[in-house]
């Protein structure tokens, strides 16, 4: 299933998109795509139904992030091997990990905001995953199953701010619309191998970033499974997995950052795409 | 006003402690201490009320976090002068920020579980700042017109994860149960000057940490002005403002942690008092 949220920034409706295409309501069946409505059970039962007994959505409304009520937002840094020598960073023993603010998250093709003072705003596509099931202390065997299912992310960064202004990261990463999430969330039984898609990321047509989650240094399970050791993972938590090679920050000869006006799209195979705008805060 | 939520974890209701230090359910006005309650007008509602007119509640429950609902917890990061100094860290240029999870807040009594394996979880006492009003890009002379009220919040932390993992902090702060906050929220009209409020903790009963507000580096004024430019503050967020000198780190001659069977006391003046046990996951 591709589940959504649609409408309004704020009083997003949930939805599913149909096997032709079409945007249904599911706001007669559900409250939100969050919580319990992530749980096995939960998909089961939207599973269960016939997508054109549905009320259909007319027109194209605005789409929201993905996953409603996300109560952690976590990301992975330098996550893959061939962007890590792009940046000059050495592997890491474990996964990088910072928090990326919720108040950053907005729907995949919300306008992109850079801050006031910004001149180092950077893409970076990203596999999301979001959790189903609570989890903590999990081997990465069993780690999987607590996977809902997967979304797109596009984890925007101002890099002076990440690394300029005294640390941590989370200051370059958690500025205002840096979590564009969605379209939506494909269910983990229609992503059988989350190392093995393709992804790719353009701005104003000119490809930037492509790459593979199979270059990732931590794969899905192992990153659930370091997390978990730290914290418990509550359904409706998302983590973002780290960016292949192409950011800005790694162009040669000399770094390229985002300019108001600028057009990012970007996408992963099975997952959908995602198309924002860029401006600035005045 | 000193206002509380109390309750069982996951369903708190809403309280105030009355003059006679009595406590008053709140769950008849309002839904939780969250949100728009939090604002100018929706705590001069609240004042607007005769505390004896409300329900008095029997016995001593459970206190929850003292602000439901919360959108992002941020951290400062060696905020106190003397503090920098017993670590043998610079003098930051900038407020350091990193993320709690929200998943680690807790009630102020609240039992402390030391995660699997670790060994180095230290204490943290530190001013906790309520928003109560949207703000982006303030200056510090209007910063603390944002604020709701002031708590008591002990940032534990576990030193290893911290900074033994390959980054970032938030790892070391995140673990389920090291965000204890409240024991309430006191309204800033009853707390005139946060750069002048002693604090303290206390480990089975000895005296670790005796610090005050006003060897801050960055004001409470200075770090909202900060994070403002960074991103936008919502009621119902928090600022953890760092912590004074006589954390475990920092003894000498080698560093102390907390052992299973430890017990946290602490407070700051005016703003109440917590106490947590001590125990470990197994």
């Amino acid at each position: 299933m591709k589940l959504l949220r649609y409408g309004e920034t704020g009083n997003e409706k949930p939805g599913l998109l149909d096997p032709h295409g079409d945007l249904r309501d599911l706001s007669g069946v559900i409250g939100d795509i969050a919580g319990d409505v992530l749980s096995d059970a939960g998909l089961d039962r939207l599973r269960g139904l016939d997508p054109h007994d549905l009320p259909r959505v007319e027109g194209s409304p605005r789409l929201g992030a993905c996953v409603g009520d996300i109560g952690k937002f976590c990301c992975i840094g330098l996550n893959y091997s061939d962007h890590a020598a792009e940046t000059g960073a050495a592997i890491p023993d474990h996964p990088i990990l910072f928090m990326k603010a919720n108040s950053a998250i907005v729907g995949p093709n919300d306008k992109v905001m850079m801050p006031r003072g910004s001149t180092r705003t950077d893409w970076e596509v990203e596999l999301g995953v979001v959790i189903g099931k609570t989890c903590k202390y999990v081997d990465r065997a069993q780690a999987l199953d607590h996977v809902a299912g997967y979304c797109v992310v596009n984890d925007v960064s101002e890099r002076h701010f990440q690394s300029g202004l005294t640390g941590q990261w989370t200051k370059g990463k958690s500025c205002d619309t840096f979590g564009p999430t969605g379209p939506w969330l494909v269910t983990r039984d229609e992503v059988p191998d989350p190392q093995a898609l393709a992804m790719y990321l353009d701005v104003n047509g000119k490809r930037m970033q492509t790459g593979s989650t199979s270059t990732m240094i931590f794969s899905v399970a192992a990153i659930i499974e370091h997390l978990s050791h730290l914290f418990t993972l509550h359904p409706g938590d998302v983590i973002s997995t780290g960016t292949p090679p192409g950011v800005g920050l790694g162009m040669k000869p000399e770094p390229v950052y985002l300019r108001s006006g600028d057009v990012m799209e970007l996408g992963i195979a099975g997952l959908g795409h995602q198309r924002q705008e860029v401006g600035q805060d005045t």
